[in-house]
C-alpha cells in the first residue's frame, strides 16, 4: 500500500490544501523528504497566489492531483543544506518558482532552458523523481534541489518580491528572448493583472515605451500614473485602435479569457511580435494574410530557465522592480480565491506564511 | 475620359489577359510607358505561372482589376535604359518579380524591405505612381524602375530560373530571416508544389536535413530521389507523425488549402518556428498551450526585398538551384490554368513568351 502524504517522508510539514475540484482550502498535514546531499531545506516566509493556483485548485486544466497544496512563488530562509550544496548556506534568503526538477541532460537543460525540458517537474501537483507528489508553497517548509533554488538579492523585499518567481520571469523572459528589450521600442501589454502589471515594470526598466491595452478605460489613470505606462489603449474603441495601428514592435498578451487576436495583430509594425502568456480556453482564430503581409509572428512563452530566473530577480533588485501586492493571512485564502475570480486584486495576493500558518 | 489600356501610354504592347472572373485568357493589346530616366525596358523572354496568377485571374482574393495581364516571374533581355540607369545596360539579362514600386522612404524601404512597404506596388493589377494599372509578364515587353530590376547571373538559365523571382525568394527569405539556414538543422517543408519543391532545394543547399510533409505517400520517391529530401512524412499517418514529433527546428508551410496546423506544430522542437507561406481561406485554429509550453512561434513571410532577391538569385546560380519546370506556349495558358487547379504540374509552368507570343 502506498504511504499517506503524512507518513511518506520523514519531515513533518503542514499547509493548506484542497482535496477536490470545489477548490476549497483547509489545513493539511503532510511530509517532506529529508534534506538530500544536493538539497536545500527552507522555512517558507511568503508565497504568492498565482492565477494558476486557482485553475489547478478547480482542476480546470484537467491534470490536478489531489490533495493539492499550491504555491510556486515561494520566498523563505534556508534552515538546512545538504553536504554538496554550494549555492546557499543556512540563513540565506532563497526562492523557488514554478519548477523543482528536470532531466538535467537534454538539449533544453544543457542550454539553461529547464523550463522547456520534457521531464520538467512542476513545484506542485507533479510526480517527483522519488515517485511522490510535489507540494507547493502554501506550506511551512520546502525541500528542493539547489539547482532550482534562486538566491535572493540582498535587501530585496521577500513579500512583494515573491511573485517575481512566476509573474516576473514569465514576462521578463519573452521580452529578452524576442528582442523586445531595446530602448525606444514600442511595447504593448494586453491585460493589467498579476502578469500585466509586472510586464509594464520590466518593459519600462528596459527603456521601452509601454502601451497598456485593456477592454475598459477604468485602469487608465493607474496604468499611467502608478505603473508608469506611457499610454493606454481601449481595445473596444475602434478610433483608438485605428490610431495605434502599425505602431508596436511587440505585444505581451497576458489575458487568459477568450479574446480576439486579429485586432491586436493590426497594432504591430511589420516584423512585429505577439507573445501569448495566458491560455484562453478556446483556440485562437488566426488568418494567415496579416501574418504574411507584415512578416508578423505569434508565439508563446512559459516562465524561464533557472539561470534566467536568477538574472531576472537580480535585475529586478537592481532596478527596484516589485509587484504591487496585497499581503494576506493563510486563512484568507478562500476569500482571496473568490476575489481572484473577479480580478479583484491589485495585483497579486501574497500569503504571509510565517506569521499566519500555524500547525493545528 | 480615361484613356484605354491601348492608348494610355506611347509604347505598343501585347499579351494575354482575362477580362472577368471566368479567368479565361485571350490575346490583349495594351501599352507601356516610355522608358523614363531611371527605367529599364526589356523584351520578355520567359514568364512563370504562379498559383497567385490563378487566384487573381478568378478574383479569388477580391481585389483584381480587369483586364488582367498576370505574371510576376519575368525574365528577359534589356532593350533600352533611361539616362540615369546604372544597374544594367542594353543586352543584359534581367528579371522582375512580384513588385515594381514602393515609397522608397519608409522604414521598410530604407531597410531593403520594400516588400513590406505599405505603398508597395504589385507587378500586376495594382495602381502605379502615374495612376495607370500595372500589367505583368504574360506580355511581350516590360518597363520598370531599375530599383526593381534583378540582374541575371551569367550563364544561368532564364527559363527554369524565372520562377525563382517569386517561388525562390518566397522560400529563401524566411529560411534566412528565421535562422533556419544552419547546417545540420532539421527543416520540414509542407506541400510539394511550386513553392515547396524550391524550398527543398534551398534548404538542402544551406546544409539542412529536409523532411517533406505531404498528405499522401505518392510524392515520396520523387521528393527523395529527385529533389534530394532526406525524409518524407505522411501527415495523415499517426504513427509517422508520432515518430517525428519534436524533431524539427522549423517548418515552411507552403499549402494554401485549408489544413490543420496543430499536428504540424507537434513536429517542432521547443523554440521551433513554423512559417506560413500559403494563404488558406479559413483562419487557422491555434491553441495557445503548445505555443507556450514549447516557446514555439507561428509566422508569415511574403517574398523578399530587392537586395535579398538579388542575393537569392546569385545564391541559386552559385549552387545551381533551378525550379523544375514545364515550358509551355502562351496559347496553352488556359489548359495550364486548368491543370494548375488540379496541381497537375511538376512543378511550375513557364511560358516561352519570345517563341510563342505573337502580335495579332
Amino acid at each position: 500500500m502506498a504511504k499517506s502524504p503524512e507518513t511518506e517522508h520523514p519531515l513533518k510539514a503542514f499547509g493548506w490544501a484542497t482535496s477536490d475540484s470545489s477548490g476549497v482550502f483547509s489545513p493539511f498535514k503532510f511530509s517532506r523528504r529529508a534534506t538530500g546531499e544536493r538539497d536545500v531545506q527552507f522555512k517558507v516566509l511568503y508565497c504568492g497566489v498565482c492565477h494558476s493556483d486557482l485553475h489547478m485548485a478547480k482542476n480546470e486544466w484537467g491534470f490536478t492531483q489531489y490533495p493539492l497544496v499550491p504555491g510556486h512563488e515561494i520566498a523563505g530562509e534556508v534552515t538546512e543544506v545538504g553536504s554538496k550544496v554550494k549555492k546557499v548556506k543556512v540563513g540565506d534568503k532563497v526562492g523557488v518558482g514554478c519548477m523543482v526538477g528536470s532531466c538535467r541532460q537534454c538539449d533544453q537543460c544543457t542550454n539553461d532552458l529547464e523550463n522547456y525540458c520534457s521531464k520538467m517537474i512542476l513545484t506542485y501537483s507533479a510526480v517527483y523523481t522519488d515517485g511522490t507528489i510535489t507540494y507547493g508553497g502554501y506550506s511551512n517548509l520546502m525541500v528542493a534541489d539547489e539547482h532550482f533554488i534562486v538566491r535572493w538579492p540582498e535587501n530585496f523585499p521577500l513579500d512583494a518580491g515573491a511573485p517575481l518567481l512566476c509573474a516576473g520571469i514569465t514576462t521578463y523572459s519573452p521580452l529578452r528572448y524576442f528582442g523586445l528589450d531595446k530602448p525606444g521600442m514600442n511595447i504593448g501589454v494586453v491585460g493589467l493583472g498579476g502578469l500585466g502589471h509586472v510586464a509594464v515594470k520590466f518593459a519600462k526598466a528596459f527603456g521601452t515605451k509601454v502601451t497598456v491595452i485593456s477592454t475598459s478605460i477604468n485602469k487608465k489613470k493607474e496604468a499611467i500614473e502608478k505603473l508608469g505606462a506611457d499610454s493606454f489603449l481601449v481595445s473596444r474603441d475602434p478610433e483608438d485602435m485605428k490610431a495605434t495601428a502599425g505602431t508596436l514592435d511587440g505585444i505581451l498578451d497576458t489575458v487568459s479569457a477568450d479574446h480576439p487576436i486579429l485586432p491586436l495583430l493590426s497594432l504591430l509594425k511589420p516584423h512585429g511580435k505577439m507573445v501569448l502568456l495566458g491560455v484562453p480556453n478556446k483556440p485562437i482564430e488566426l488568418p494567415a494574410f496579416p501574418l504574411i503581409t507584415g512578416r508578423k509572428l505569434i508565439a508563446g512563452s512559459g516562465i524561464g530557465g533557472m539561470k534566467e530566473t536568477q538574472e531576472m530577480i537580480d535585475f529586478a533588485a537592481k532596478h527596484n522592480i516589485l509587484p504591487d501586492v496585497e499581503i494576506i493571512p493563510i486563512d484568507y485564502i478562500n476569500t482571496a480565491m473568490d476575489r481572484l475570480v473577479k480580478s479583484d486584486v491589485k495585483y497579486r495576493f501574497v500569503i504571509d506564511i510565517a506569521k499566519s500558518l500555524k500547525a493545528e
